[in-house]
Order: structure tokens, then C-alpha cells, then sequence
């Protein structure tokens, strides 16, 4: 038997969302189409006010599923996606195709025809800039230019707000500084914010199969899901629908993080079928190709690697350079150590050389090869700390400000930089992170792993990180990287990956609510109006999981006609909200509208007082 | 068939914890035994350092199990627990036993023989206090009188800090103005809080089975646990077993929720078997002896309850007093309306009769009612937002000013108030929230729903609330009810019980560490050690799960070896972080001591700089 599976057709996850169609958004500068989702509406009906009806106008939403979920699209998982931007990357000019694969390693692999039976069959040749030309996004903001891919950008985050009639209310929220324009997204504004190292859009011109999105404090806050095989578990075949999954439920991003077999086409396979930016950790590649000995680890293997992925299509690389020397001696006292594994590679290798960090002293070369195929640094954060007690320490902090200092030198060669965060830090200690990010950073947009707020729920972290999360995201963090339930545990399954993603989903729309995003809480109004209404269908198709929530509900009652009844298992048939409601508005409406208007004013003024307060809640 | 079935020893779940042992503190004051859980940790065992081993205390944890996890006390449902407190009750020479059940329902239930087979059989003569006399621990504490539930608590909430050797290192919280005391919590220090109104004790005189428990800003957080029938679902054998379930996990009270059948005899079975307090909404059962017509309620069948439950032992009432008439028309044009259900009923009456809330009308006669069984106040929100949309709205903050009010007239009759709290509320407005209810309510304690953070995620929505609930718990509300998957869509099974327990013991325990609560950080401490030396049944027993931690780690490494291995399924067996923490160690330490005592110090200054500056992490 083979022990590494390759995906099929059947492998793949397909099924549209119930109550939803797949809908495209024209581009005005470009020739773009738009991804989205839109879910429509059932009509209310007023049961006690002689059965009047009211339309409820269908509800767009973000959509990461890719193609997958347009059953008009043929998808061949052999052949990958479409390449939507490939266009867009060539009609700028500035690549080449490549002859051959430049990494030795890759082409090793390539040529090596054992591998046959589970290599992606329709390997294209690598695009890589001209000779003295930089394609990153980064580059072409800083020169003034609007690309496709930043159009996409600003049309898919405004979600078609611009054409709903009626936003209904929204809190104005509070956003510690952000400045997320109030209206809508304009490409413009996208331009801006990646000029100013703000924001990022991680997307390698070798991975033209993705679907362009933003990480950025003035944007959603995304999320992203972890996926990879190890020595010990999962197959090609299970890693590609994990990814498919990932994004079907929400995932922005999807991190491979593979340290098993195969790694090299696992991550072709991915790739080619992921409609999200997909990230490495180069380092962990390295290490197998080093047989697990980072003190074996070389420069030389390293920059190879970097390569080989870049020229697959990775769009942002994990690379752990602010982990110096001087710091490692800082962690000798912490409960927990160092508990990042890229964190410790380096740590290790540091130790075994006496020597400072290669990726540190040879950060310069690390971003000539990142802006030949506009790979974005993610900053890692080696000496996060793994435990409520290590939370904010002088190890911890000093490679942050190492981070700033090497962001300076990536925007220098006009590189894309997120910077990676922690990690377990207890709630009253997460504010501090992000505005020590912001300050010694500048501003490049932070990337955090939950935080943990406490350290006693193995089995639930997905929950502990959720917390601080939704905190860090409403402060100021721009992508929040998921924890699935196994943390700490083991390798998440399809389920895991599923729990993870729909509660990080959770935490971003918390934190976008709380910042007053425009537009965010259109989507809690209609589902909350549904709920009222007893428009049962709504609310599970408006909801993160429709499944979950139909199957949850049918436990109790099953029958068809409890899902259009005005009742629900909890209050029984004899007892209505809608019914109270309506005798509600019966009453206000005989008070007279007086002390309705008198109320709506007072609340506008009340709302305006908070508003500008905004700034003071918390003194 | 009969549809209600009883409990059975078979029906009740009696494992001990792994690794652990019941243990009982004694009193200094009053002959008392105070339950706790022990958790008793292997040795480190220093692998790469000539395999050195060093002790590890053993954990002792707060302990809400009551004595199912102690296997040396015999247990029969049928008879009930043992009568912890009577002596206690008795000895204060201040209550009469009545020669039979003063309400006129309860003995209409007692002598219906065709309720004998559901009955519960060793029902007691009820206990009240002599005329002129008031039995609530708020009218001993305002006496100075120190009872033996005031020292109970006391040393239950040190969970034995004081005899700990070296508690290890603690981040020094926020506590926005809570004044938990430095050391460890006092006899006297309880006795204070609760003459103050900032704590209560719930414990009617007539559940003397429960073991005393505090709630209060300056304790250790709480939650509660819904549970109970509906017309649809659940016999008192499965709501028995629910409740013995939820404190299993850590419910720190339980509400029986009932609206189905035999709802009294189902309630006197709960409560013959809690070792926590019970909680109820007597308008749920008032409502069911007018067959569910809100319009029908009187005062007098009000009353008939209240006496019905206060002498069945229920330790706290939800009573909806604040929901006035002039406040009824404010919800008219919310996207949700009223959706508490005693809210909701006591909105119909009002509308309906055109007259003020009786509840409101009635409320010394309540308090008279209360005090003569030591019953507490939970003063109902039955306004609370049910919506994202609806947060701080006039109507809902108009109540809690109601509320407030009621509280100082409860106060008056020296009867216990806690005060219920939102409901849906977006992150940003949570604090607000928070303030508003200390101001208004003058510091009586808060017990929140959640607050759920967002609207869209039904299925999930203990995770939308616990977000909230963490936040709101470390801003200073004393108890957390929980939320369940199942919200919005059905009745919790024991899962959802469980997972809505873990969950809530997450957002307590957060806020606990965020606060600086005293020791709060020894459990995580303990747990990120063991974690940290691969010492996997010590992470499992220490973890508020250990069952699913453990289920967790065999899915991926079943072997029984795999649990004292050095590696995980995440690293595999090429890669130690432990080693590398060992280099770590040894390169820190042939450097000098130098570089480690000036880092010390550093962090030393960091942290008294961080206190200082503590109350501004805002700004």
C-alpha cells in the first residue's frame, strides 16, 4: 500500500451553502470579478397584524471558499484551480518565465521519478521578476499604482454595502486609533495602506490561483488556519481537503506547515488547489532536509529553500531573524522556555555555532529573493511566550523590538512584512502587546496566535485563544492565526480544523463589531431580525455554520414544520415573543409617537455622547 | 409508560478525578470540614542532567463535586445528600420546623397520591425563622456575627495558598478597583463583604446539603448552569443527573429552568441532591398554573410560589421587579424586543391589566417572604438585549436603574441581592455595562449572561458569550451564567451541559488571572510546568478536562509509552524542545550569573513600573 494518498475528485469538498448562490462583482478600473456570497431571505410575515408581509433583502457576505462553491465552475484537482491572476501578473511586464526550477532541491525532486505517482501533474515553469525589477505589491504602491489585484481588494472588503438600502443601526465602536475609512473601501485607500507598510497583500505571482485579500488593521480582521502533515499522521489527499475545508468555513489564509513526508509535493498540491495566500515556515523544511539536526543547518540549504518554495508559490515565509544570540540566554528562567519550534531550531543553532542567527546576518539576501517573486515576511516570533507565566518578558519583548528594527529593512527593499505575536498572555496583558507591535514595528500589521488567556484547558484552547483573540483583533491585531482544539495535544483532524476556523471567524467579527467596522453588523442585524421572527431557515443560513445550527436545532425538533412555527423548543407553542412584541407596538402606537420620537432623540444624543467619549471608555 | 422517570444510583455519575483525592481543610473557628480536590503530581525527571529528579507539590483545586467524588461517602439519591449545614441553622436557635408545607400548591403536590411514584420520599418538615426574625446571612454579617458558612468560604476560596511553599510567579493583574486582599481571604473579610451588600451567600435554610459558596467582585469568579424540562424534553432522572454533571465540571450554582411537567416534584429531587445552590424563575412555574397565560397571573399565585420554593430550599429567585410599565413601549422598535422570558411575561401583564409590574408593587412583601428562609434576590433583567442591535438601550439601562433602586429596599429588610445582567452586547460596549451597574446598583454583585460579542454564530454561541463573559468577569461581575451550544436552538443535552461548564470555567478562571486574584496562577503555573517536561498525566489531571485532554492526546499517540515520552505528535521523536531548554541553561549559566541577576532585576522594575502605571494600560 502507498502510504501518501493523492486527492481526487470525490476527496474534495464541493457543496454549494444552503440558501446562498455565488455571486461576481465587476471591477470599474480593471477587469475583475469579484468573488462573493450572497444568502437570501425568506419575506416576514406579520402573523398578528393580518398576515402583512415584508421583504427581506438577500445579505452579501465574505467569501473565502474559492471556485468550490460555484457549481458552475469545473474543478479538477489534478489540473488546480483557475489561474485568475496570472493575466494581471504578465500584462505588468516585469517577469520571465523561468526555464527550469532554480532551486537544487526542487529540481531533485522534479526529476526524481519515484515521485511520480504523487506529483502534481501540470507543473508550470516559475515566473521571477526581470533582472532589477521588484514585484511587489509593496513597489507598485510606492510608485502610485492601483493594480488589479488591490481593486479586487477594495470591492471584495466592502461586501456590496455601498448598494443595501438600509444598513439599520450600528454601534460606532471604538477602534484605539484604527482608521478604517467610514464609508467603504476605495482602491485608492488599499494603495495607501500598503504604501504605508500598514497593510499587506501576500500574494506570490507563482500562486496566481488566489483570490486577492488584505491583512491590515484598517481592514476585516482575517484569520488563518494551520494544515501540514508530520512524521506520524495525514496524507496529500487529506491535507488538500483540509485546506479546501479550512477555507469553506472562513480561513483567509492557510499556513502548511508540513514536517512528514513529502513535503515539497504536498505544498504543489496545496497550492495549486488553495484560492487563499498560503504561508511556510521555511525553516521546517530545512530541517528535515537536515535529518532533524539544526546544528547541521546552513545558510546555503536555507536560502535553497526559500527558493524551491518561492518559486511554488508560498506567499508569505515565517522566518524567525529576531531571534539573536543575546536574547536566547533570556528565556534560561522562563517556565516554558522556548516553545516555538522555528523559535527553538534557531536557538539551538545559535548555541551549537556560538554564532548570531544566519537568518539575522543574512537578512538582506532573504529580501532580494522575497521581492523576486513578492513573497511577504512574517515576522516569527521565536521567543513567544508558552505560558501565562512567560507572558511579556524581557525575551519576548527584546525580539519584538528586533522585528521593528528588520521591517525597516524589508520596507527598504519594498517587502511586504506582517509581524508574528503571541502566543499565552492573560487579558489584562494583551493591550500591551499590541501597542508595543505598533510602536516598534511602525505599524506593519501584527499576526497573532490566539492569545491563550489561561493555561489550564488543554482540549479547549481553541476557546482560551478565542478570548484573547477577539481582544487582540479588536485592538489592532489584523490576522488572527486559528487554534484548534487539539492544541498542545495532537494533530487536527477535518473536525478540529472545522472548530478552529468557525471560532476564529467568531473572534474577528467580534473585534470588527467592537472597531465599528462600516457594515459589520449588517449581517448580525438580519440574523437577529430572523431570529425574532422565527424565519428559522434565515437564521441558519445567515449564521458562520448553517449545518451546526440546522442539526442542533433538529435534535429537539425535527419536524419540518417546527423550522417555520412560531415557537421554539425552549418556550413551547403557548408562549410567543413576536406575539408580546406586536401587543408592544400596539401599545406604544396608541401612547402616541411622542414618547417614541422623545426616546429616538435621547438615544441619538446618548450615541453621539459615546461616540465622543469613544476615546475615554476605559478611564 | 410512564413518561417521568426517577433517579437511580445507576442514573448518577460518581468517578473520582484521575489522579486526585478528596480532602478536607478544618475550620479554626467552627467545627467545620471544607471539601477540596488534591491533585498529586509525578517527579521531574531531569533527563539530560544525569536524570536529576526534583519534587512537585501536589495542586489543590476548588472543588464544586460535593461528595459524589468522594468514594468513602455512600450516596443514595433517594435519600438525599448529607444535611451539611443543619446543625449550623439549628444552633443559631432563630428558625421553627412547621408542622407541614405552608403553600397551598406544595400541598396540593404532597398529598396527590398519584405523584407518589415521582416523589421524592424523605421529604422534610419545612425550617423557618421565628416570628420577628430574619435568617439571611446579610442581617448575621450587619450584626457582626461570623456563621460558619462565612469561615467555610473563607477557606474554601484560599484553596490552601497558605500552605503552599512557593506559589511562584503571579503577573499582578488589573482589578479595576476590586480590593481582593493581598494575602488570602479572611473569616472576617467574608463577613464584611457581605455586610456591605458586595457579596452574597446563597444558602436557604432549607438546602442545607450545599456546601457554602460566596459571590462577590472580590472573590474568585463563579458560574452558573442552566438547567431543567421543558414541555418537550427531559425526565427528572436525566435533569438529577445534569445537575450532579454541571458541578462535576464546576458549576458553582445551578438553575433549574423547568416549564414541563411535575416541575415541583422534579425541583425537590434537584435539590435533595445539589451540593451547590439553586436558583429558579418562580414566574416559570406561576406561569404554568395559569396554563401558560400571562394575563392570568395574580400576586397570590406569585406568592404561593415563592413560599412553595423558599421551603423547598431554592437559594435564589430571579425576580423581574424591574420591568415597569413606562419602560415596556422603550423596546418597541428593537430588532429583538423583549426575549427573556420572565421579561417578556411580565410585559404581557402589565400590557394587559394596564397596570404596574406586581412584582414591582409587591416587592416588600417579597423581601418579607425572603428573609424568613434566607432566600436571595437575583434581580431579573427582563429587558436585556437580545441583540447586537440592542445593547445599552434606553430600556435596558432604564431597568437597571429600577433595579438599583430595589436593591437599597432589599437591603433595608438586610435580604441578599445579586443583580442579572446582559444578554448580547458587542465588546467595546461590555464595560459600560460593567460601570453603569456598579454605579446604579451600589456594588451589589453582577451576574451577566455572557454577554454573547456577535450575533451570527448560533451553534456556537458558548464561545460568542464566553468571549464577553471573560471580559465582563475581569472587569468585576462576580458570576457568569453560562451559555450552551445549544442557545437559541434547543435544550442542552449532558454535553452541552459540559462543554457550557468547561467553557464558562475558562472565562472565570481568565478573569480570576487578569484581576491578580491571589494564587489564581498557581494552576497554570503547575500545568505549564508539567507541559513543559512531557510529564503528560500530570498536564492531563491539572487540566479543567482531564477525560478530553487525554482522549485527545491517544487519538494521535494511543500507546501508553507515548505519555511519558519526551516528544510529541507535533515535533516527533527527532526533536526535544527539553533539550534545548537544557543547552539553554547550560550556555546561560557559563556565561555568569551576571547577565541572569541584571535581567531579574530588570523584570523586577518592569513589574513594579507595570503596577504603578496599572490603571492607565488604557490610555
Amino acid at each position: 500500500m502507498r502510504k501518501d494518498k493523492i486527492p481526487s475528485a470525490e476527496s474534495i469538498t464541493r457543496d454549494p451553502y444552503t440558501g446562498s448562490r455565488k455571486i461576481y462583482v465587476k471591477g470599474t478600473f480593471h477587469d475583475i470579478k469579484v468573488a462573493m456570497r450572497e444568502i437570501s431571505l425568506t419575506d416576514t410575515v406579520f402573523k398578528f397584524n393580518n398576515n402583512k408581509t415584508e421583504k427581506n433583502p438577500a445579505v452579501t457576505v465574505y467569501d473565502t471558499s474559492g471556485p468550490y462553491t460555484d457549481p458552475d465552475v469545473q474543478i479538477d484537482v489534478k489540473k488546480g484551480l483557475p489561474r485568475l491572476r496570472e493575466e494581471w501578473i504578465l500584462k505588468r511586464g516585469d517577469v520571465e518565465e523561468l526555464s527550469e526550477i532554480s532551486s537544487d532541491y526542487g529540481k531533485q525532486r522534479f526529476y526524481n521519478s519515484e515521485l511520480d505517482h504523487l506529483r502534481f501533474e501540470h507543473i508550470k515553469k516559475p515566473l521571477k521578476a526581470k533582472k532589477g525589477h521588484n514585484v511587489s505589491q509593496l513597489h507598485y504602491a510606492k510608485k502610485g499604482i492601483i493594480t488589479p489585484e488591490m481593486e479586487y481588494i477594495a470591492i471584495r472588503e466592502n461586501q456590496r454595502i455601498q448598494e443595501v438600502q438600509n444598513l439599520g443601526c450600528q454601534h460606532a465602536g471604538h477602534s484605539f486609533g484604527a482608521n478604517t475609512p467610514k464609508g467603504f473601501i476605495t482602491p485608492e485607500f488599499v494603495r495607501d495602506e500598503i504604501a504605508a507598510g500598514r497593510a499587506i497583500i501576500p500574494n506570490n505571482i507563482n500562486h496566481p490561483e488566489s483570490e486577492p485579500m488584505i491583512i491590515g488593521r484598517n481592514f476585516l480582521v482575517k484569520i488563518n488556519a494551520n494544515i501540514g502533515n508530520s512524521a506520524v499522521t495525514s496524507s496529500i489527499e487529506e491535507e488538500v481537503e483540509k485546506a479546501v475545508w479550512a477555507c469553506r468555513w472562513g480561513a483567509d489564509t492557510i499556513m502548511d506547515l508540513s514536517t512528514g513526508k513529502n513535503i515539497h509535493e504536498t505544498r504543489e498540491w496545496i497550492i495549486r488547489n488553495s484560492p487563499v495566500p498560503i504561508g511556510t515556515v521555511p525553516i521546517y523544511q530545512a530541517l528535515e532536509k537536515v535529518n532533524g539536526k539544526a546544528e547541521d543547518l546552513t545558510w546555503e540549504i536555507f536560502r535553497d529553500t526559500l527558493i524551491e518554495q518561492a518559486e511554488q508559490g508560498v506567499d508569505y515565509f515565517t522566518i524567525h531573524a529576531g531571534v539573536l544570540l543575546r536574547y536566547v540566554p533570556l528565556t534560561a528562567k522562563r517556565v516554558t522556555g522556548i516553545v516555538s519550534r522555528g523559535g527553538s531550531i534557531m536557538a539551538k543553532w545559535c548555541l551549537a555555532h556560538h554564532k548570531e542567527n544566519f537568518l539575522y546576518t543574512h537578512f538582506e539576501e532573504i529580501c532580494e529573493i522575497m521581492k523576486a517573486y513578492d513573497v511577504a515576511f512574517s515576522l516569527g516570533d521565536g521567543l513567544r511566550p508558552g505560558s501565562i507565566a512567560d507572558a511579556n518578558d524581557a525575551a519576548q519583548f527584546g525580539e519584538l523590538e528586533t522585528l521593528g528594527e528588520l521591517t525597516k529593512i524589508a520596507w527598504k527593499h519594498d517587502v511586504q512584512v506582517m509581524i508574528e505575536g503571541p502566543g499565552h498572555v492573560p487579558m489584562h496583558l494583551i493591550k500591551e502587546n499590541m501597542d508595543k507591535q505598533l510602536k516598534e514595528c511602525h505599524e506593519a500589521p501584527f499576526y497573532t496566535l490566539g492569545p491563550l488567556t489561561t493555561d489550564i484547558a488543554p482540549g479547549y484552547d481553541h476557546i482560551t485563544s478565542a478570548i484573547g483573540a477577539a481582544m487582540i483583533g479588536w485592538f489592532g491585531c489584523a490576522m488572527l492565526c486559528y487554534v484548534t482544539p487539539k492544541e498542545h495535544l495532537g494533530l487536527p483532524n477535518k473536525k478540529d480544523v472545522k472548530d478552529g476556523v468557525i471560532t476564529y471567524k467568531i473572534a474577528a467579527h467580534a473585534a470588527d463589531l467592537a472597531k465599528g467596522h462600516p457594515g459589520a453588523q449588517y449581517r448580525d442585524n438580519a440574523l437577529s431580525k430572523a431570529r425574532f421572527e422565527f424565519r428559522w431557515e434565515d437564521q441558519f443560513n445567515l449564521s458562520l455554520d448553517p449545518d451546526t445550527a440546522r442539526e442542533f436545532h433538529d435534535e429537539t425538533l425535527p419536524a419540518e414544520g417546527a423550522k417555520v412555527a412560531h415557537f421554539c423548543s425552549m418556550c413551547g407553542p403557548n408562549f410567543c415573543s413576536m406575539k408580546i412584541t406586536q401587543d408592544v407596538r400596539d401599545f406604544a402606537e396608541k401612547q402616541g409617537l411622542s414618547e417614541q420620537e422623545a426616546l429616538e432623540i435621547g438615544m441619538k444624543e446618548k450615541s453621539a455622547e459615546f461616540t465622543k467619549t469613544g476615546g475615554e471608555i476605559y478611564i
